[in-house]
């Protein structure tokens, strides 16, 4: 019996994600899955790129954690559109839960909606949330093998970022090694380089701007 | 019909878990299950533990990985008591798993047996392995507000490491708020700093020695 129930979960996920996604297109807003370990740095991203974007583009976040709202109070000083997600023993965010937290939203104001998932680079890529683009983060401190220990995510992932440049300096962190890593595993991705405590997030933002365009054809984004 | 399946299938765990518990018993080996964040230093400190007590115990390590035989690969340069363990799209090792790679060691031969798990904070808290203790890993890098988000982590644990001092002057990382947020969850579980890179384990080195001679009574742990 283990099986099928498995697949049903599943398949009830995909279902609720197709919903999703129709949702998310209908009010045009760009939606990005977010995953990175714990500590990589994805809540620090969001905070300055809300600031970057102020006033250009209506951006919300629904941000999971097992447990806390600190994220969320983060970044709702900086942003007025923002549902805090608990997951409890719950390893990664499903479509439901989405569903439920974006219900709270005003989708149609809305011209990019990220979900930053839980810190996790394992289970979150096996769930679709009816996104757009689902995008991977790493940092340098932790450690130059994580693209190759991960190869789900590398193939899932239509951008990865390397984050905590600065640093590079003080760990053993090969970076040529990373690179060749993650072009084997996948050659098309793009790999952008960040500091994000240090405002390095230029790459991040022309690319999301690039992708909003792409995406929705008549998008508010800029 | 979705419960009773989970539910099965953590029971079914269990009973492993208490055949491998018996197993180790039996051959009074000291089982060390490390959890911690992908790349926080887990294999970085075995390697150093290796070093550090080389001839005066045995040890054997079971390391779980998404992909790749790297940290296997490391550990063997070390340690003739070595099974890697990939799991693919699996987020935490589980009791059979475990069962299946000790089963490949001599366990008769060990005094100490390490369950280097798979990176990620969330679910290896839930499985038991039979394991003696938990201990529970986490670096500066990663932020101070791990400890808050993962308190089912430190619930299990019987002991807590925190890597990565020698970072501390680069990242933000607010050592006394991490604390308060350990005590609020566990008054009384010991927490370690350490410094892997810089070989400052002494701390690790002296409960490990502690915990063996205690768990075992008669125990070939010097």
């Amino acid at each position: 019996m283990k099986v099928p129930v498995v697949e049903n979960v599943l398949k009830l996920n995909d279902e609720i994600a197709r919903l999703n996604r129709r949702a998310f297109q209908e009010a045009e807003v760009f939606v990005v899955d977010l995953i990175g370990s714990p500590g990589c740095g994805k809540t620090a991203l969001l905070e300055a790129t809300l600031e970057h974007l102020r006033g250009t583009v209506e951006i919300g976040v629904l941000v999971g954690d097992p447990a806390t709202s600190r994220d969320g109070q983060r970044l709702a000083r900086r942003c007025a559109h923002v549902v805090q997600i608990n997951t409890g023993n719950g390893c990664h965010l499903d479509a439901n839960q989405i569903r439920q937290a974006a219900a709270r939203l005003d989708l149609n104001r809305l011209d990019i909606l990220f979900i930053e998932n839980v810190g996790n680079l394992i289970c979150p890529v096996s769930f679709d949330l009816g996104q757009h683009v689902k995008v991977g983060m790493f940092s340098v401190s932790e450690g130059d093998d994580k693209a190759a220990k991960h190869p789900h995510l590398l193939l899932v992932s239509s951008l990865l970022l390397l984050n905590k440049m600065d640093l590079l300096p003080h760990v053993n962190f090969d970076l040529e090694h990373f690179h060749q890593d993650v072009r084997c595993l996948n050659a098309a991705v793009p790999l952008l380089e960040l500091s994000v405590k240090h405002g390095q997030i230029e790459p991040w933002l022309n690319w999301l701007t690039c992708q909003g365009q792409l995406q929705q054809g008549t998008s508010r984004v800029a």
